[in-house]
């Protein structure tokens, strides 16, 4: 595979684009708050939802319309989540309707999501409005709009595409999220799209979609707070014309090698991102007796709040790590643990057997004030493994919390 | 049953102590690192430790030695938590043999507890200076310099008493208590000390432990972080002269009802000085199909970073609370869910049956720019409730935590 640009729109037949249309009241038109991708003809589709019990109108209204495994388009806004709002599902309802009526397909296949402040009555005469806007300004170039329009408190977009060959076609992949705060892993943990031009079946892509997911989105935390709106939503038209992955095989699993790519670099961005966040923590677990294991010890260390402030301090405190993983539910032996933290600068090991090294601190505070820092996990148990991704947590996740609404 | 002075020296036949013998190196004098708590007669004795798979070498030790249920003297150090340290066992041990030598009791009578800086070696050999001094300045006005030296980020020393009839004796029941950082409800979660001179059978006294503590420090958090050394224990002497309390009735009531209130004033001054924390968040959920379940929801409320970040800038961001409640595990009807705030200057309901209220949004911000604020949770399902608590996110807690080691 090769990564190439072009995000939601690089596989053939995909258009996107993103307006402004002032879902919220006195927001500046510069920041753009409503997103629609297309495909030309209908695609096979597989979504994933948030798990949490509070689920929005627009998750709700989307776990009925993908049951039939059709989708054609998707129309998400942001500045408000839909969620716990009054109308909640009626409005949801008129969004999918009013994107089916601008673009002249059936309200079934239209997806609808959104992203923001919970609680509030969402502004559906605006959507109503931006809509035929959207629909207007849909090209093959649009991946970049979407992907700033669905942004909340993301500072940068998150946009991947690759190509690769599959029976002797072409394929692309390519996909935009959102991230940043309310991120934890219990499936699907933000908004996420990704289309593709292969053709695969809707059984296959759900599949490659649920297994992509255990090991990139449902491996990332910023802070323990899943939110009420996560969806993942994948659509494929078939363009490519390949012939249709309907089993496994040497097709699917090149198609399933590119496509978890994609998914790891949208998840890796997301935790990057997170809620001002300076450091990407990456977690690997090695030695372990499981992968279940490996990643719920993977998982506990990067939402441990107090190994997120000591890398953001550049401070190598691993015994918090240590803590982290005896507070994860998971039994091993302390007394086989070994730790190392490293980065592009280096590596330094700080715990051999459960006990402390001595170590040079100024090569670990160096190693530690790299962007992205690994925190490498041997327990000397096993031989399974998993890697999660998380950030620190800094005076800017709580400044941007503080006052979130206003 | 009257609150009074005196805190784990309330009760008669207690003395304690608390002096500075230099655990970390270059230290200022000034914070005392050592606390000693010893009673005239040995004690029937109970005690919870950390459910954290990484245990610290005291917590192992003291697992062992209370088994007999029977104590007369608890020794303890702030600056390192001797877990994951070189020669921790052996370190404890001596720790636990110098308290017992200095004092001319039994070794398996002296309780041992370690708090601070996780994976450095203890300095024994300070330690090893300071028990002598800490037995000479012994007296029973000592419990202030005890909850002192027990003390790391903590601001404020935790110290409670109270006094009460039982059997027309009267009997003093008095705890000192350590939290701040490293707080999660996983059973005893911190370090806490409790004294009384009530005769009570040692089954009896763990019976009482287990179950204030189930309702009390197992439902705090600060961070979510389960601590290596999280140690409770209870001494009691008897010397009230009270017929001894070996099972339920009327005694054993009386007891249990002062004895959960000073665990609850300990467990909610440590939420109430959390690392950082600005305010003490109160989740009071009523109307729950179970006890459980509702301690369940509000453990994840109080442990929700964006609800503390939201209580940190005084935002009435109630959906934060609807997303916590969502992912906490349990199952219900969000359309039941009502939510209010409250301070000492008034209520403000801002979600009713799952949906947002308008609301005075200067009178929120006044009710929650109060120290103590409560989260009000009515689930109209059933006729159970749980009261929880935590504290707000703050910069300061970021900052205590991004370099605590130096």
């Amino acid at each position: 595979m090769k990564y190439i640009n072009g995000g939601v729109c690089a596989a053939k037949g995909f258009k996107a684009s993103g307006v402004f249309c002032g879902v919220k009241a006195n927001s500046s038109p510069s920041k753009k708050d409503l997103a629609l991708i297309y495909s030309e003809i209908p695609c096979s589709a597989a979504g994933i939802f948030t798990k949490n019990q509070v689920k929005a109108a627009p998750v709700l209204l989307d776990i009925e319309l993908i049951k039939d495994g059709v989708a054609q388009a998707i129309v998400a806004n942001s500045k408000n989540a839909n969620a716990c709002a009054p109308e909640g599902m009626e409005n949801a309802k008129r969004m999918c309707s009013a994107a089916a009526a601008a673009l002249n397909i059936p309200a079934e296949n239209v997806m609808v999501s959104s992203t923001g402040v919970i609680g509030q009555r969402l502004n559906i005469e605006a959507i109503e409005k931006g809509i035929p806007m959207a629909v207007e300004q849909l090209n093959y170039d649009g991946s970049d709009a979407a992907a700033n329009a669905i942004m909340t408190t993301d500072t940068v977009k998150k946009e991947f595409a690759c190509e690769l060959e599959i029976g002797g076609k072409t394929v692309h992949i390519g996909g935009i999220a959102k991230g940043s705060g309310m991120i934890h892993p219990n499936m699907g943990t933000m908004l996420c799209y990704i289309t593709t031009d292969c053709a695969i079946s809707t059984p296959m892509l759900k599949k490659a979609l649920l297994s992509a997911n255990s090991v990139s989105f449902n491996r990332i935390s910023v802070d323990g707070d899943t939110s009420t709106n996560d969806s993942c939503i994948v659509l494929a038209n078939g363009l490519a014309g390949n012939a249709e992955i309907t089993s496994e095989g040497a097709d699917y699993d090149a198609f399933f090698e590119a496509f978890v790519a994609i998914c790891t670099d949208l998840a890796r961005s997301m935790a990057a991102d997170g809620e001002g966040a300076k450091h990407l923590i990456t977690c690997q677990v090695k030695g372990a007796c499981s992968v279940a294991q490996a990643e719920t010890i993977g998982k506990s260390v990067i939402g441990s709040a107090l190994t997120k402030s000591a890398i953001f301090g550049c401070d190598a405190n691993w015994g918090r790590v240590l803590a982290a993983m005896g507070y994860s539910g998971e039994t091993f032996d302390p007394e086989k643990v070994n730790v190392s933290f490293a980065s592009t600068v280096g590596s330094v090991p700080v715990c051999k057997d459960g006990r402390g090294l001595d170590f040079d601190e100024d090569l670990a505070t160096k190693i530690l004030s790299e962007k992205e820092v690994i925190i490498d996990i041997e327990m000397t148990e096993g031989d399974c493994e998993a890697t999660c991704w998380g950030c620190d947590l800094t005076y800017d996740y709580v400044r941007i919390n503080g006052d979130y609404r206003t």
